[in-house]
């Protein structure tokens, strides 16, 4: 009953490291690298990979830098079949210090990319994959980008990149099923070398079942977090899309005592999961960040002044 | 764009007694009706009509009882389109206390059965039609009868009722899109004499999504609740569906302030939503009673144990 290419990817410190500035402590990243290890997971992204150049080490946490000695420092010793990933954005990330992968912990190296920016991601994917990694380009904000440009993307990324999988990403928590279904043939049409990925936010509660969506059309790597947890209102919850997949190899009892003792605590110190907002924000096919804004004020329960400014943004002709 | 045949049922105070007794205090139910109004909803669910005979109103709340002048109390003197609608359960309600429609604040009853009820069921709903009621016949549990018992239940409801709706009710979470389109499809094959309508429960956030597959396979009658309240994980949150909705009838903002001033406050003193004992239950297609239960109790954040549990029911031969 199962697909066996279905690669699972657990998201957890590196999406929601975009709430805490990635300053998780070591020993909860060990906690989840153990229980998604014993979880069957396929793949763990821990971070991002960004040049200290652009961010300061002062201002953010380990995680937003992933240096190769903090990694093995954490999985060191932990039988695990897991394999570790980190992102990188473009323009935020000096290629040259990226060992190849023989001298590093990491298996895949995932680039984000808007679809304007598809040329660039092309030249680090390449770039990463001639280092001996697997790689992804993960298009983001795909609700705002269904048009043409994408669909040439596209015959960019299959005819001119080595990339292994190229990911649909809802960065706004916008699509829904018949959206979903649209897109995820449109990517199977056009990339017939490479597998098609899903990352969704969960801003309108539709993440798993837009996840459940990509896996009908034959999508085979898939994102999701422990307890949802992700920027603004979150991801696909780990947990659901493990009772969902029949393949034996999963086990969803480490990640429920994962959340027992870490993510159930940490929800009571940062904020994720379905807040209205957020929600507002996934309608309308906007970015959350004026409604992350907007939770660290003092109008955080104010949303019918939260709705009216965004439909009042309006568009001059 | 928008399909006029779609109906929206707000069952706030109806599903969201489940979890406190049915004890909303008369203020609060006059908001949820102000609001429901104000944003354009068909329907407003306002509780059940059960027998005094059966269930004792020291235990229970006014709108587990549902007297016609308690809701004329609530609700006259406020400008509204929105119908009044009160759930029954087989066996435990008195019909001959049931006034005709001419005598009634009430427009519609509810008749919600199992498979195996279809018969009195039937009989109900012929009987509250014939007193001047809009009727709909509810049929719970459904993940649990899809077999030939459905079929004949929907057979026979066609041919021998009055009912104007037959729904589908996800009580506990278990569908999904694949699922709810072939649920739907069936129900569409049998019934064509009446509508098809939909009650999804939250448990593994698909409430809203299977909501919108039901939309795509043309159920026109859908249930919500605002900010997703009611038993358990609660229900497809009503702010969702207007939000998804194009009818330009609906309009989210008094939902939007009804949940600033009223569901959030409420949402710290009674607990519903994503939580992960009422997840677990969801995927294995069990009643969450055993998860309620587990969240009145000392063990609230034991998943694994919870999960163990159930999966250790089995079955003899």
């Amino acid at each position: 009953m199962f697909r066996e290419q279905i690669k699972v990817l657990d998201c957890t410190i590196r999406d929601g490291g975009l709430i805490n500035n990635h300053d998780f402590d070591k020993r909860l990243v060990k906690e989840v690298y153990k229980a998604v290890s014993a979880a069957g997971v396929d793949y763990m992204e821990i971070g991002y990979k960004n040049s200290k150049n652009v961010f300061s080490p002062k201002e953010y946490g380990l995680w937003k830098f992933c240096d190769d000695e903090v990694i093995s420092e954490v999985i060191d010793g932990i039988e695990s079949k897991t394999k570790i990933s980190v992102m990188v954005d473009i323009g935020r990330v000096e290629l040259e210090d990226i060992k190849p992968k023989s001298q590093s912990p990491v298996d895949m190296i995932r680039v984000a990319s808007y679809v304007k920016d598809i040329d660039k991601a092309i030249y680090m994917v390449n770039h990463l994959h001639d280092k001996g990694y697997e790689t992804t380009i993960n298009i983001m904000a795909i609700s705002r980008d269904q048009g043409a440009e994408l669909d040439e993307a596209l015959v960019q990324i299959e005819k001119e990149s080595k990339t292994d999988v190229v990911y649909i990403v809802d960065s706004f928590g916008f699509l829904y099923q018949e959206t979903m279904e649209h897109l995820v043939k449109k990517f199977k049409d056009i990339i017939k070398t490479k597998e098609v990925g899903f990352h969704g936010h969960n801003h309108q509660q539709l993440a798993f079942g837009n996840t459940i969506e990509s896996i009908i059309h034959d999508a085979n790597y898939l994102d999701a977090t422990v307890y949802g947890i992700g920027r603004a209102a979150g991801n696909c919850p780990l947990e659901l899309l493990i009772g969902f997949l029949k393949n034996p190899k999963y086990d969803i009892r480490p990640i429920l005592d994962l959340i027992s003792n870490e993510l159930v605590p940490l929800r009571n110190k940062i904020e994720w999961g379905y807040i209205i907002p957020y929600a507002i924000s996934g309608m309308m096919n906007e970015h959350p960040r004026a409604a992350m804004a907007l939770r660290q004020s003092d109008k955080k329960e104010n949303y019918r002044e939260f709705y009216e400014s965004l439909i009042n943004i309006g568009f001059d002709e």
